[in-house]
């Protein structure tokens, strides 16, 4: 788990298909800009054949031309990224309950979530004083008489012009529509409270009740068209027995569901998590 | 958990509807009968008005008595067991797969797994050399040109004689038919390779590499005549990262699954399970 | 884990010497008194050969009577006690880490924490403001030019009028005096961040660092006379790399810490902890 | 965790003090050798500035001489080691405890070891026929008579023509001399039955219990001059309740020791523990 950060770092990421010698290639891009590696994470994915790094650096001083050159080492369609070591802008979108709003909260306010909270937006009016006490904007766009397409573009237009990096789902009880989803591809974070693929959809501290599991969990995932298909970044479990009721699940459900997402939030933040079609890549 | 179990111990097993006074009526029979009572647990599901209760004792003499006497006082269908803490005997269903098969034979052998293995009986004939190993008998019963009905005809003709008080399906990767199952009521015990209910089915380790899961597990259930959908005795996962190939998590759920077995085989030992409804109330 | 409580609950708390007899005679009284018992957990340590039993009922009426009729029938020096189901009142004392007083404030500001927080006491101010969003009263009592025997005389002159049930250390980094710990027996708690008995005393994620662990951990304890050495309520760990530097064992600690911390206060707010010597006995 | 390995994998080991382009030049040596990168590995202690690299590679040929030339582009006094990727040669230490050996001997059988059993060696005779089911030379070294000294020197006189990779202490109940440990440096390794450094030395388990922890747990680690405090490999904790007495705090523990110890054996067969100090970096 990652070193404090510096002002100076730089996190590249590459995403090509696997060759021989591109670790070294990379490195000697970096290596002639004069950029001090700090670490270096590498993986080859073998079914796909894809590689995938992860370096951070400091001392990098031509960003641009440093891309260029890797570009021009590796294969085709190969995917460089280059980014400065700084906090993702996040829009958060809640419903009604305030457990993980309000952890993403304390640590925003205390400079431990890593993200920047541009602001929060709900369909329902109850978190405001939430948000208030933190003195992060909060906006309540009601879902009342609108269609859900014209709810959407409500919120379209609101989110849009803040330009976040990720919108992050914490607890928004409203399923996004395939047009939604595409404006934001792969920047749609979800936290869903179960251990997914079991109990996919509405109420899931319900159906783990009446199927008498022995763990409930809670799964974030990129969101995808596919409801609570998109791929998995991070799962956490606890233990259950028979005298949970479906509210002692839920209850003893929330604490994980907000572990699991302030950890996904962490590792979006220090650019630590690479897609590999329907599952990711995380260098943590 | 359990203390060591001395050769005295009774245990007294009662699921019944609720009302009030059930603990007092039950304690003062086993009070006037002279039962020393080492451990209690009751517990009442309160969706479905059901009481259940569990208590060791020792120094009690008239068993008939007592069970008539304690089922007089309860409201009616009450189920009221009084069993000697004996090790259950118990057959072992396999198929191709040691790994479960190693651990219940070492903890057997060394007296730690409580029961009492009577046979190891297998659709195949490779794990013949590990039972040998530690003297436990091995029977193959080949599927191979019989249907599925003259197979299970003679599973139950070699395990009815046996009389045993479980079948444990400790990697037993053919599925039982509805009459077979029948003829075992709660009886038949499996160990699944997934966190059921994700992954039911054939192949969970293939499945959940292509999820992109972040945790694996293993389930012990009842079977029952739906697959993979009886009544859920103990569930355990472990983390699983973007670098296991379905291989290395088949590899890593190996130890999930046979740790599993082994608390369920403990759980069942000690008449710690009851069924409720599809759920399992289990005091450990 | 608990049911909901209602206003009318009363829970029933008996430590004394184990003698034949004892849960029928209790339950008898209860029966007697038109009580309904909603759950009942009973444990003799075999070591002490001492009874711990906990039930919560409802529809007691006449508690003092009841409570002289138990205490009538169970050995001498036998301690029984009948709670009415109220939160507990808490005061916390913190000195300048926000982490789990601000996940107290939350959970206390929608509900969920069980315990009603009288107040916030310091060493420091730096926190004045978290509280200050949370509306709960925040006192500084500055230790600055005093000696400790004045400091301590200084916060039990504000605290004693409060008559709280527990004092909460949520991260105070001073030691309390045995005079101090004399005066509130049992009701001090606090949460020290190591796995103790490992890491005794300050400083222990550095400590952890160069022991060179691969785990960490949190534990919540009574405060008695010996740094570190009250007796156990509950414990959590996580794993770690080779990666972690001590500051980021430290803030992986912090949600280990905060969550232990208010596991434990769910723990003390239902009546589930008992003392067995240096031991707890804790009916969860 | 690891795919499986072929027969022409080499592993490269790098340990040096670190320094600008150090990836860079090793794996261009690699590359201009012919070595196809399997998977990749580096860190840098910040505290210690060492540089610590894990390579495994298909395809090499020369490996004395890519040796020689990456030791050339190294920092003086860099340790540089190629090894084929082959089972360690391991001589088991046992005393009279048969779990953590029943494990290593049924993964041995089925080739899940990774590691090869040369011999179990032991100060007592009890476990010789459970070696012997799974045909694995067993020596009985009596230490009756003897004095530390010569008992040690019969051990060595035995092990020593063996020439084992690892001596692994599977419940070896005596202290080694530091005479013993220092003929194999960093290649004996234990495992102790509590989660280290809580309950160093004898009978950590009745530690435990009089301590009232609420988590158990066994650790690995090399086996140094000072008792239990060698560097730690590996660590697993379960949790505890008061129900437990030493007996079955033992009894639960052994399941986490031979979990431990395997995984152990695991990370030293695939050549994936580094020492950094007291501390170990661990590749995984």
């Amino acid at each position: 788990m990652g070193t404090a950060r510096e002002s100076t770092e730089h996190i590249l990421l590459v995403d090509c298909r696997d060759c021989p010698g591109l670790v070294h290639a990379i490195t000697g891009v970096l290596f002639r800009a004069g950029a001090n590696v700090i670490s270096n994470n590498e993986f080859v994915d073998t079914g796909t054949q894809r590689f995938f790094m992860r370096t951070s650096c400091n001392g990098l001083s031509d960003e641009a031309s440093v891309k260029l050159e890797i570009q021009r080492l590796l294969p085709e369609g190969a995917v460089v990224q280059i980014r400065r070591a700084l906090p993702k802008r996040v829009v958060v979108l809640v419903s009604r309950e305030h457990h993980c709003l309000a952890d993403l909260l304390v640590r925003h306010a205390y400079g431990e979530l890593g993200a920047e909270l541009l602001s929060v937006v709900s369909n329902h009016d109850n978190l405001r004083a939430l948000a208030d006490r933190f003195s992060v904007p909060f906006h309540h766009v009601a879902h009342g008489s609108l269609s859900r397409e014209a709810h959407e573009d409500a919120l379209q237009a609101l989110i849009g012009p803040m330009a976040p990096d990720y919108i992050v789902l914490a607890k928004y009880m409203r399923i996004l529509s395939p047009r939604f989803v595409a404006a934001w591809p792969n920047r749609i974070v979800n936290i869903h409270h179960s251990f997914l693929p079991a109990f996919v959809g509405a109420r899931p501290y319900a159906q783990a009740f009446h199927r008498g599991v022995k763990v409930i969990g809670a799964t974030s995932h990129f969101v995808s068209d596919q409801l609570d298909e998109g791929p998995i970044i991070a799962q956490q479990v606890i233990p259950m027995d028979h005298s949970y009721t479906p509210d002692d699940l839920a209850r003893a459900g929330r604490d994980v569901e907000r572990t699991v997402l302030s950890n996904t939030l962490k590792l979006l933040n220090e650019d630590r998590v690479f897609l590999c079609g329907n599952r990711t890549v995380i260098f943590d």
